[in-house]
């Protein structure tokens, strides 16, 4: 059964106030109202959210949702993949109502996660990882430099280029009112800014944040009940990698991310060529040039010329980003993946405002780990 | 698409040793040794889990567990639903297989608790209700006297009644060599053990627990290459009722439970009388009762004489629990929806030992919260 989207929402991402349940709650009623559709149509409600019992000491937030947003009886289900648990939740959405179980499914992904320490969510995120690599003390920002190093040796990329994607994804996100940071940066910015990991500074990496996103999934058929134009779920297909990242052969290959974008370009008919905006998982700057490159959007050690020679701009040839990426819109972890989606439903549909890209079909990639498991989503404007 | 069941496995439930990620491997390695099915068929892997992080400071357990059992590069989730995570992994395999998006996928629920104080396991299982309930010390097992003391009163139901639910139940765990246990008591050693919530005794409630348990699905066409005799899933449905306990019309009626089964029946084209064997969610005794009466087994306020009667023993007309149920097989949350289905799997295919019973259909109750969000699943054996 084909699968539309109907409706997008997001709130503010940032340092916000309120617990993870208003964050919730708040974009799950954005969405129902941007359908618009009742809550008593929705059959399943999906939270995408990876820990808010460690952060909050809540849990059951999907019940709390449900009932905050009077779905009830609706199903009501968390969904977790670690930082990819907002495209696991698209790609449960997406299940349910092509499985039939569901005729309208709402997802919600959020995180509140600045209420805590830096150094505590910071460890939370490294206990994904494998406890060979966790125990040493490599957690994902220290992946990412070690990436960035490899990156920069194996195939001369400038590391001027690294910061280029962090300049872009800043400038994309002056145009987006929900973004952490609506402030542009410039190259010196990034390499003036405080040491993380070596090479990799402060600006290389995305920030710590509260936020949601909301998305609305129905079948083909019956969106057109609702709206003329919506978005069609192409392909959605997910993939994993080795949990132990030192076990890699190529650690720069991000196989989970090739994989999950063959198995979706395959479910859809189509290629790398046929995207014309891309939503990539940026939380360090050397992740986006490494996945132009997975997906086949780039050759293997050239994927860094694409933001120093503005392919990836908002009028570049592909897109990357339009929104800020999670280095300027911000990345609760569970919001992430739901908020690429929204951004892509907002493109393909004319509604993205100045940061508004020419395109009919567009591609997230959501990643969870260091590559560890990764979605890849599709979609396209239909109607 | 119908959807097949052509394995299932637990471990020894209890008092374990080792990691949640060494319960997962081992009932998932069982589970692909049963069918026989080669870790590279599987595409999806779930884990039914709510709180790894909480509870060991672990998260990603879902990569962890693909890689451990060589599952790359499958897609990899978890997927909560507090006490009735294992039913809601359940059903996402369920849905899974019959939107076309996995053609083998591999759902694996299980927790790891003994390891932290009691009190700390009941803080976070009485953090799944609403703030305003919690606030209040109204854990799950208060909710349970609640219920049982307004039971009692409503519909004259015996206090020995209960006791008999447990009685039944420890009594059919010594014929599960996986029980946590396999000991017989009577109506006096529930009587007479410590009080916990008034009316309610230490033995009215499922334990602590260790554990993990798995079940292998596939399209229907699929499983006959596997095997001769399977496992089909005929409905499966959840439900939400309100996540503030109190605000409910009638506490008894487990709205939840009643939406879920009717939902469930209706997939199936079944009632209750095609039934001949169910696992219920007895995590306090009078759960049980109420789900037979939520269920449509039992009319208001008579479904304390069915233990009485001995018409939900195994050799009774509805043999209800006949692993032991969370009372005596045990409670690790995420593992317990899974194992249910996995006792009617057995049962189902007569592999079910000295504790078998004739059955051609079952049904699986899966509890979250105090009936917050319910999963009913409806099974019978094909081939």
């Amino acid at each position: 059964m084909d699968v539309a989207i109907i409706g997008a929402a997001m709130t503010d991402f940032g340092d916000r106030d309120g617990w993870i349940r208003e964050l919730l709650a708040e974009a799950g009623r954005a969405c129902l109202d941007d359908a618009p559709v009742g809550g008593e149509a929705v059959e399943h409600c999906y939270v995408a959210n990876m820990a808010s019992g460690e952060l909050e000491g809540q849990t059951g937030v999907m019940n709390a949702l449900a009932h905050d947003l009077d779905l009830l009886p609706a199903y009501a289900e968390r969904v977790d993949q670690t930082s990819a648990s907002g495209a696991a939740g698209v790609f449960e959405a997406y299940q349910s109502v092509a499985s039939g179980a569901s005729e309208m499914t709402l997802l919600v992904g959020g995180e509140k996660m600045t209420h805590r320490e830096t150094a505590e969510t910071a460890d939370l995120v490294a206990s994904v990882t494998h406890p060979v690599e966790y125990r040493h003390g490599v957690t994902l920002p220290a992946f990412g430099a070690m990436a960035a190093r490899l990156y920069m040796a194996e195939y001369d990329a400038p590391r001027e280029s690294l910061a280029e994607v962090a300049v872009k994804n800043h400038h994309n996100a002056t145009h987006n009112p929900y973004a952490q940071f609506q402030t542009e940066i410039d190259v010196e910015t990034v390499l003036d800014s405080p040491m993380v990991n070596d090479p990799l500074r402060l600006y290389d990496y995305c920030p710590v944040s509260d936020g949601s996103a909301a998305l609305l999934f129905c079948p083909v058929e019956e969106a057109r009940k609702y709206t003329d134009e919506y978005v069609r779920v192409a392909g959605v297909a997910g993939a994993t990698d080795t949990h132990v990242v030192h076990e890699r052969p190529d650690p720069l290959a991000m196989e989970a991310v090739a994989e999950s974008g063959e198995q979706a370009f395959e479910m859809a008919g189509w290629e790398p060529a046929d995207i014309d905006v891309a939503e990539l998982h940026d939380m360090v700057s050397v992740l986006e040039p490494l996945q132009l490159e997975a997906l086949g959007f780039s050759e293997r050690g050239q994927g860094w010329q694409a933001a120093v020679e503005g392919r990836t701009a908002l009028d570049g040839s592909l897109p990357v980003n339009p929104s800020g990426g999670l280095k300027a819109r911000g990345h609760p972890l569970g919001a992430t993946g739901v908020a690429q989606v929204a951004e892509l439903y907002w493109q393909l549909l004319g509604d993205a405002g100045s940061r508004q890209v020419t395109a009919d079909r567009g591609l997230a990639c959501n990643v969870g780990g260091f590559g560890n498991c990764v979605i890849t989503s599709l979609l396209e404007v239909a109607g």
